[in-house]
C-alpha cells in the first residue's frame, strides 16, 4: 500500500460518477479489516426458520432444488415474510411530468435459501452447489420476467448484520421491480455515451493487467478503475451478454467457482467481513439497439467503512485504497490447501 | 403509524429517483430507535485533540471564533489532519470524453470543531452558539469560494461513530471539491425540468401540511415527500435563495432555534441517533439562468436502518416509514421545560 501517492479523482465510465482515491487515510490492509466477525448476529439453530424443519415458518415457497426433494432440499427460493414490495397490488403506469409522483408498490420480493444446514455459508458450499444457487437466480427471474409490468430484477446477497443481514442463515434475495432504478438507468446512459464515443463496449474493455485478481474460463475478476468502496471486486463475463439470465450450466459451473474463490479470498485477506453482492443486469424490456453496450457483472463489496455525511451529500464515495493496490492485495493471498 | 397501508414507490422530483416506502416493515416509531447510544464512540477528555488546552495535536487553525480569544475560544476551523483531498496539489482541467478519466485530488478538506468543551453537543449550545457555527460554515465558504478551481462546498456533520463520526467530540466538516458532485448534478437537473414545466422553484413549491414539522420567521422544517430514509428532516428557507453562504446574521440566530430544535426532537423521538446533516446548496459558479430553480436547504439523517445489497445494487432506498406518518410523530414530540 504506497502512502506516499496524491489523492486522485476519478471518474467511473461506467455509472458516470466520481470517486475520491485518498491514500493518505489508508496505512495498510490490515487497517480495513472487519473489526468483529461477521456470523455473530446467529440466531441459534433451533430459533432459526430458514434451516430444515422449520419450513412452515416461512412465507410460502416459489419452488425447491432439487425439484421433487422433501426433506433432503438444498435450496429454497421463497417469499419474503416482510416483502418490500406486494405482488397483490395493481401495477400502475408510470406518471410523468413535474412534481411528486406515486406509484404503486407492485412487485416481487423473494428469498433464495442457500443450504438447509445453518452453520453453511456460501463459502463452505462447493462449486457445484454455488453453481446450483446461480441456476436458482436465473430461473427465478425466467419467471419473473414473464410479467409485462416488471421492469428490472435486482439480485444481491447481504452477509452479516452491519451489511443488512437480518438473519445469519445463508440467503439472497430477488427483488422484482416496476421501475428501472437510478443506478441501471445511469449505468445505460453512461454505457452508451461510452459506446457513441469508442464503438465498443466499456465492460469488453475492462481488461487492465494491474486491476486483475483473477479469471476462469469464461469470466474474469478484477477491481473496477473507479471502485466505490475498498476491495470492492467485479466477476464480469469474458464474453459480451446483456443479461444475466442467458447464464447456461457451463457458464454457472465455471462462475460458481470464480464466486467462491472471491468471497473466500476476501474473507482471509480481510477478516471475514461483512458483505454484499449484486448482480447488475440489463432491464428486462430493452430493444436491440441497446444489447452492444450493456454487459452484466456481479460486484463484489466488502464492508469496511462506514457512510457518513459527505457521501450521502454529495453521492460521491471517499474510497482510501487505490484500486491498483487492491488487485494486488486479493491477487497475493495464498489459499490455504 | 399505519400498518394496512400498502407500499408505495414515489419518485423525489428534486433527486429525480425513486423511493420505495413500505409501511408493512414499519411497526412502531419505537422499532426505528436507535440500538446503542451515539455517544459511546468518546474518547476520554484527556486523549482528545479537539479539546480546549490540545489545540498543538491538531492540524493548522485556519480562523477561530472570536477571533481575537485565545484560550478561551469558542469554535475553531482548522485543517483535517487526514484530509480526503489536498490543498497542495494543482488542479487539473477536467477531462472529457469516453474511458477512464482522472483528475487531481485538489481541494480543502476542513474541521468545524463546535465548541472547547468535550461533552458539549451542538443541541446543548444555545441558539445564538449554533447560529456562531453556521456563520463559521459560511465564513469558510467565502473564503474557498474565491478559487477559481472550486466548484462546489460541501458541509456536513456526522454525529456518532456509525454515522462516520471518527471522533466523539461535536464537530462538522467543510470539503471542497474540483467537481460538481452527482447528487448536485442531479438535483439541478431535475429542478430545471420541474421549472420548465411548472414555472416555479420545487423548493418555493414545499408546503405540504401534512409533511410539516415546524416553522420559524424564515424557515420551515418538513419531512420531504419522497424522504429517502425514515425521519429524514429538510430546513428549507422561506424565502427564495439558491447559496447557503447567502444566509445573513438574522438568518442565521433564527436557523439556529430551528436546527436545534429538531435536533432535539429528532433525539427526544428516536433515543439520541447517530445522525448526519448536509447543507445542500448551489455550485458556486452558477450562471444567472440557474437562480430561479436552485434553492439551498439543510438535509438531517438519523441513522436507524442499515444500507443493504438493494440499496448499494440499485440506488433505490426502502423507507419503511411515510413521510407523513414521521411528520406527525416529529410535530407531536413535546419538548420538556
Amino acid at each position: 500500500m504506497e502512502t506516499g501517492r496524491s489523492p486522485e479523482i476519478r471518474k467511473d465510465a461506467i455509472h458516470n460518477r466520481w470517486v475520491i482515491f485518498s491514500p493518505a487515510r489508508a496505512r495498510r490492509p490490515s487497517d480495513f479489516k472487519s473489526k468483529s466477525d461477521s456470523n455473530s448476529n446467529s440466531k441459534t439453530q433451533t430459533e432459526c426458520p430458514f434451516c430444515a424443519d422449520h419450513e412452515h415458518e416461512c412465507a410460502p415457497e416459489i419452488f425447491r432444488f432439487p425439484p421433487e426433494s422433501t426433506s433432503d432440499w438444498q435450496i429454497r427460493v421463497i417469499q419474503n415474510l416482510y416483502p418490500a414490495l406486494s405482488r397483490e397490488l395493481e401495477p400502475s403506469n408510470n406518471q410523468c411530468g413535474g412534481g411528486p409522483v406515486t406509484v404503486t408498490g407492485f412487485g416481487f420480493h423473494d428469498v433464495v435459501i442457500e443450504s438447509p444446514a445453518h452453520p453453511i455459508h456460501l463459502t463452505d458450499l462447493s462449486p457445484v452447489q454455488v453453481a446450483e444457487v446461480l441456476l436458482a437466480y436465473k430461473k427465478r427471474i425466467d419467471q419473473l420476467r414473464a410479467f409485462d409490468s416488471i421492469k428490472y430484477v435486482q439480485v444481491f446477497k447481504n452477509h452479516g448484520a452491519s451489511a443488512g443481514a437480518s438473519l445469519s442463515h445463508s440467503h439472497s434475495q430477488i427483488m422484482a421491480l416496476p421501475v428501472v432504478p437510478p443506478t441501471a438507468a445511469a449505468r445505460i446512459q453512461s454505457m452508451k455515451e461510452y459506446f457513441g464515443q469508442t464503438g465498443k463496449c466499456g465492460l469488453c474493455q475492462a481488461r487492465q493487467d494491474d486491476l486483475f485478481v483473477d479469471g476462469s474460463i469464461h469470466f474474469i475478476s478484477i477491481v473496477p478503475f473507479a471502485a466505490t468502496f475498498p476491495f470492492e471486486i467485479w466477476i464480469v463475463p469474458r464474453d459480451h451478454s446483456s443479461h444475466f439470465h442467458e447464464l447456461d450450466n457451463d457458464k454457472a459451473l465455471d462462475l460458481g467457482g470464480l464466486l467462491k474463490l472471491m468471497l473466500v479470498k476476501m474473507s482471509l485477506q480481510l477478516n471475514n467481513p461483512p458483505y454484499n453482492f449484486m448482480i447488475h443486469t440489463a432491464p428486462l424490456q430493452i430493444d436491440s439497439t441497446q444489447l452492444p453496450f450493456t454487459h452484466w457483472f456481479i460486484q463484489i463489496v466488502p464492508q469496511l467503512t462506514v457512510v457518513g455525511g459527505f457521501e450521502l451529500g454529495t453521492g460521491c464515495y471517499i474510497n482510501p485504497v487505490i484500486p491498483e493496490d487492491a488487485a494486488k492485495v486479493l491477487r497475493e493471498v495464498s489459499i490455504p490447501i
